[in-house]
């Protein structure tokens, strides 16, 4: 029995040891470059950790090699993703195409996602076309979600629902889908596949909710990035939407205000959309619906049958994602 | 048993009653367009082609899918190229960072090669970790092939065998794969399928030497695109790295006058470097070398336990790729 931590751990050291070297290297060498930025490696661990609910067998490549496949596919997902944001930085490091060009960043990206589905194919037979499939759905499902998120960028008309839609696709599928092909291969049954599934996507959608929440009222110093970016950005966010939608009459004009205002000074504008914020009850409506989300994760992960112990892994990665906070 | 022109057909309208509608448009939309553009459906219908080499069995969507599912990877190929290119028009039509933008090339592509894989897991489930061994192969092989591609622009020292090595990862491996796709599905023997992949190996190898070939000693008329384009770019083909190798003296000068003028007319350095091919003996080698390419192919074929009446579908196929200047 493995802890989350000690997984991540086995997750990092198997990434290390990957075989490098391969031709081209105008291919090869940004793939190598981009897992080697590090990362949590939150993926391919909750993948062994649901395993491990329900085999008491020690992992071997049937399950490590998926496990290195989402890994494989989320860091390729980054790479597209900032080239599409035209993003220069990626934990503390040039992106690919800064550190490349687009067009190694386009073709290494797609050789990456081969890579993962050849890593996806290490699973054990019997269970392939279940595997394949749950990955397929999280592969599509992250597209369609990155999708949702620039279309919203030009749309004025966001439902809070469509958000959340957006990002239950964009960060819950690939959490829920990681946890779900670790429980296949750990040869789990229907019912606590999809519980397992459950627990991955309502507390995917709990942590975007709190991250949207901790971008405008969280510590600097413990959030780790600058504090109200999603407000200086126009970003709509829950926080935003919902203030979009209960703003009325003064409160209103002033939020429409700072949302047109170019050159805006960020500090005053920061404060002052925040003070709406707080004037509409922004930070409890979030927090309640956080908690919504949460609590539904855990009630999915009571239902599974499985050694309490190990449940409890999984429940404290539940609550740490959420108690950044403090 | 039906031919290769009835086979591209069918593949023609299973493509053409594909679902379309699907949210979000700007992922989906790009993608229906694409596949709309139309082609050949070559890589599908051999892949089909295949399959009825072995089995008697009508086509059901266990095999069709994965067919569909190789044409789909295809156009996600040219739809990246088109991006890495910076290529505005494509079958005719504007190309999909032309007609959408760069972000939706990027990510419909993205989408694209997973809906590929979507349509490859439709294949027998006992046939799949094969079938998914030789799909992730071939889409290795044509990324690997891109990337040599681009390599090669920037490079002064390539040799005709890397150069051969690059069109057949780009080229030959797809054409190959598909077929040994389709024996796979079709339950060919082991022996068989790798005969079929080397027929398709050596038949792409010699289609694009004849490309090539064609490229500067072709009929317009016949070869439907313009003559000399490849001498114009400068592109590293069989025949100008045949002349690099084989040029001496005052030959040797001329061409590389010719490779290192900016601005030069057109017309006049068409005529000239076909000159210096003519008189290096380069349209014979090259055509010895295609032959060379041909003839294994066919060897491959002959090999193959099949039915002789279907095997002559197949070789008429590789003749009619070849004989494309008369």
């Amino acid at each position: 029995m493995y802890s989350l931590k000690e997984l991540q751990e086995l997750i990092h050291n198997e990434i290390s040891s990957l075989s490098t070297g391969e031709e081209p290297k105008g291919l090869y060498e940004p793939i190598h470059y981009v897992l080697s930025l590090g990362g949590k490696r939150i993926r391919p661990a909750l993948c062994l950790l649901a395993y491990q609910l329900f085999s008491k067998k020690e992992f071997g490549k049937e399950v490590i090699y998926p496990a290195i496949g989402l890994e494989v596919f989320h860091n390729f997902t980054l790479l597209h993703d900032d080239v599409m944001d035209a993003a220069n930085m990626r934990r503390g490091m040039p992106t690919v195409h800064k550190k490349w060009d687009g067009n190694t960043a386009i073709l290494s990206g797609d050789a990456m996602m081969i890579k993962a589905y050849q890593y996806m194919a290490e699973c054990p037979e019997k269970y392939m076309p279940e595997v394949m499939k749950a990955f397929n759905d999280l592969a599509l499902g992250v597209c369609e979600g990155q999708q949702y998120d620039m279309d919203f960028e030009s749309r004025s008309n966001v439902s809070v629902d469509e958000y959340l839609e957006m990002i239950r696709l964009k960060t819950s599928v690939l959490i829920a889908g990681s946890l779900k092909i670790g429980a296949i291969i750990g040869g789990a049954s229907q019912k606590d596949k999809n519980f397992l599934y459950k627990f991955g996507e309502n507390i995917g959608i709990a942590f975007q909710l709190q991250d949207d929440f901790l971008d405008v009222y969280g510590d600097p110093a413990v959030f780790g990035k600058n504090i109200g970016g999603d407000i200086v950005n126009n970003k709509k966010t829950f926080l935003l939407l919902q203030a979009l939608q209960k703003a009325q009459g003064q409160a209103k004009e002033e939020l429409n205000k700072w949302l047109e205002s170019k050159d805006a000074d960020t500090e005053k504008k920061i404060a002052a959309v925040r003070n709406i914020y707080d004037e509409l009850g922004i930070p409890g409506l979030s927090q309640d619906l956080m908690n919504k989300y949460f609590n539904r994760s855990i009630e999915a992960l009571e239902q599974i049958d499985a050694d309490e112990n190990q449940k409890a892994d999984l429940k404290q990665f539940a609550v740490n994602l959420i108690d950044r906070v403090n």
